[in-house]
């Protein structure tokens, strides 16, 4: 039997909201919360520990969410392992791992978190409905796990922007945690879908980093000349975006920054697209 | 010094959220809430009455959100008096009021509630933008107060379904109570919007009331007969709208209901648009 932090109790594995709400109200002091789509890996797993050395207890959704999901993108190809997953967190002695399927969160209904500009802008622009469907299932996460603090990462640095404005806009009352971006040995962001590139494209791929450390090492400049040095290291590649904006809110920034920017990049490999963020100052 | 239920505890009147929460935060027990526009009448109290009767501690929000007016509806003209609200809950025993201004609630984001089709219809078709502004304002009222429930007139009928279905769809997790609409004595529903009427409206305002009696005493018939039955009543007035909805989903019913009906009325009065409903069964 999977075992929590403690080593004493079971790990609470629940797949209904009932059962999650009711292993909830038995968890004392802090807890932190980590929403995921599970096929975890170490991005993942920084997120976890963040989790567990700030946390009395600690908590983890894997739910593969389709409202998230554009109809020609890769849901039904999403990759899963849960046995994997829940053994990866048993190591770090999570206390409650929930598991719900599809139809357990969705039970019809239309009424929805509306993410405003943050959920139009930039990703928002090429996925619509996307940051809309984050919104409201980190919504209903936040709402059956209540925790404390919950972790994101930094690579999705939009997603990560928009939860923290969601949270002060509806007066959520947990803290947002931002956890810096977890790299493969050759600077490759962690990333479920990295699974699913050819070997040409994962050779590939380490370019989307070389390309933010070069902007990195430039360091503020106006903001067309930081794309133009990205987009040189980026040459050849099936380019989607190169977005240098404000860090914090995420507006344009016109000439010369006076405040960090952040480089936001998204290239297709093939079938997969991948992001990858920079903050420079 | 104004006193909570137990006569031993000062009422504690919180007009920053950072205030509220340190106050909820030392309530024990089951919390009921009640959110009001203010300027409080018998059907307010019949809600704070209910949730002092069954919840350890109970909570009323005065706030008239500007969210949910329109540009040429009555937010400047809407009553205000606060000294008399206060006075009111704290012959009740109220043990925390929260009275912020809109800039305390309000600091310029745009993640918003979306109500889906419970906004768009009825009188969410006649106001644009209320049912959101109505979703928004009580999720972030919930957010700060968290309630174990909250009381809800059922006179604004399709707010209350609106609030039933938020709750359900976003998880939030509390129990939703709703009221009997409570009436003067010659049956016209109580309302803020009342004490606006010229004397000659308010003589002829129960007529309202009178329509839905006669559809009541009617009983299930055909949608188109029901609908005749209370236009007849209202014969002379400036009907706005005579629905017949399904009452728990308030879609729209065909032919012979084979369950309970809504009629939902709205009639205008000079400047001031009056509301009323019943369920038929």
């Amino acid at each position: 039997m999977l075992r929590n932090r403690t080593g004493e109790e079971p790990v609470i594995i629940c797949e209904t909201k009932a059962a999650l709400r009711a292993a909830r109200a038995d968890l004392a002091g802090s807890v932190g919360f980590v929403p995921t789509m599970g096929f975890l890996h170490e991005g993942h797993m920084s997120l976890v520990r963040a989790a567990k050395a700030e946390c009395d207890r600690f908590a983890v959704s894997i739910f593969v969410n389709p409202t998230q999901f554009g109809p020609n993108e890769d849901l039904a190809s999403y990759p899963r392992d849960l046995p994997r997953d829940l053994a990866m967190l048993e190591a770090e002695g999570v206390d409650l791992v929930f598991t719900p399927g599809p139809e357990e969160i969705y039970s019809g209904g239309d009424v929805t978190v509306d993410p405003g500009r943050l959920g139009r802008i930039l990703t928002g622009e090429l996925r619509p409905g996307h940051f809309g469907g984050v919104a409201t299932v980190v919504t209903k996460l936040f709402n059956l796990v209540r925790p404390d603090r919950a972790y994101f990462g930094e690579k999705d640095y939009q997603q990560l922007t928009l939860i923290r404005a969601m949270v002060a806009d509806l007066d959520m009352g947990l803290e947002i945690r931002g956890m810096p971006t977890v790299r493969e040995a050759d600077g490759l962001a962690m990333s479920s879908r990295n699974v699913r590139l050819t070997p040409e494209h994962r050779a590939e791929a380490p370019v989307l980093n070389r390309a933010l450390d070069t902007a990195e090492a430039a360091g503020l400049r106006p903001v067309a000349e930081l794309a133009r040095i990205i987009r040189d290291v980026l040459d050849g590649q099936q380019v989607e975006a190169v977005d240098i904006r404000d860090a914090r809110t995420l507006t344009e920034v016109a000439g010369v920054p006076d405040a960090p920017v952040v480089a936001l990049l998204a290239v297709r490999f093939g079938t997969v697209l991948l992001i990858d963020q920079r903050v420079i100052s």
